[in-house]
């Protein structure tokens, strides 16, 4: 095994009551997975807990000592029930500080604002001792690096800021590289052909989206690989392989 | 503690690599939750997991043991990467069979469908051993029930008309009651306020939600008890604070 061919994992921990009661729709997911294949770094799981102190460190003790990055989002703002700073200090067995830089970046950020720097806005300048900080040029606020561990923002627009802060500064792998054939095509007339396309196609993976819609069942059909060659001869073999079955499919899926 | 004080928890394990690679966003997470919040039950911790039958057979593992229920969605289609029922059989230490009642369901919703009942749908009737059947009207396939765990699918339709069917038919306790309120607050300018409330209300938490929209900053506080009576008083205690702090605020959040 080559340097280039080693994959790095992440995982992610997505706090918030908000989540769990089915109140808010979780965004982040989809949106660190699709940056994390960009970095070319497999998100692997995802644990979504409470805003519970202990829940919180740990989830963060089980996914940061299995991967290679963790990524956290929610709890990181003002108010008290934003815990995860403490929780992950817990589970580094650190204390908590109050970041110089951060202290700074938000005396800045509130020096014009009505109320000024509060003890409840301090809250934000407080870290895991030994942290970095990751920008974030929305609120002020910053989102906090600690060994592995990556805390966001719960806001989708704050983490979307956080994330573009972080482009390329992540070690990664290979990314993973994906291709889609997709047709009004139910997925169990077809389940033979993928199975046998994928076996015949070591290093490939074929997954199969089934959908409804406009009242009608279809499915897209997704293969993935490392390598770029690999992935259009597997996906060549299985359009064939509907052509020959007689269905109609569009590259690029549908 | 009284019978109907006890609280019941529920885990859920989301089964799929297109969650895992942002190609899909999940619905499920907020589906769920939300129908078990009705039925009395807590949606407490959510795992999303790979097409991997070891990490799907440790989720549910550890998830199943923890709650009163565990549901899982994904993975129980006819395709090769459909591995949830051999995972779950693997988690309890029980035989993969054709079950004969969902066989028989197969077999009908099949027998007019152009190439009836092939062995890919018959994937479809395997059930670990000792489970009961969830009905489906969309596709035919039903979900599955055994011992403590339910499996539903990953279409989102489907899992609904699956939880439309359970309906009442799971023992919850108390139901979570909410009632919110919200504004154009800054989260960090009442931080004070909501954490002196939820100090002052005991069997109530407060959960604070800021937002960015047109623009602008906001925040919904949500407040939570299983207590109709207490959670009123909570509200308006929140509601007076507000407004003795000049604030202006919308009853049901904003």
């Amino acid at each position: 095994m080559t340097a280039t061919t080693r994959i790095y994992t992440a995982g992610m921990v997505v706090i918030g009551d908000e989540i769990l009661s089915g109140r808010t729709h979780d965004k982040n997911i989809a949106q660190v997975a699709s940056w994390l294949q960009v970095q070319g770094i497999r998100l692997t799981e995802v644990r979504v807990v409470a805003d519970d102190m202990e829940a919180i460190a740990a989830a963060v003790n089980a996914l940061r000592t299995q991967h290679d990055y963790l990524f956290t989002t929610g709890g990181i703002g003002p108010t008290h029930d934003d815990i995860t700073v403490d929780a992950v200090a817990l589970a580094l067995g650190v204390p908590v500080i109050v970041h110089p830089e951060a202290h700074a970046i938000l005396a800045d950020y509130y020096k014009d604002k009505e109320g000024g720097l509060t003890e409840a806005r301090l809250r934000m300048a407080r870290t895991p001792e030994g942290a970095d900080l990751i920008p974030n040029r929305m609120s002020g606020a910053p989102g906090i690096k600690v060994a592995n561990v990556f805390l966001m923002a719960g806001v989708p627009g704050i983490t979307a800021q956080m994330l573009e802060a972080l482009t390329g500064t992540l070690e990664g792998g290979l990314p993973l590289l994906t291709d889609t054939v997709g047709g009004w095509i139910k997925e169990s007339e077809v389940a033979d052909l993928l199975r046998a396309t994928e076996k015949a196609h070591p290093g490939c993976q074929i997954g199969s989206y089934p959908f409804f819609r406009e009242g009608r069942t279809g499915a897209n059909f997704v293969v993935r690989s490392t390598d770029a060659a690999l992935l259009a001869v597997c996906m060549d073999a299985l359009c064939l392989g509907l052509e020959e079955r007689g269905f109609a499919f569009t590259r690029g899926g549908i």
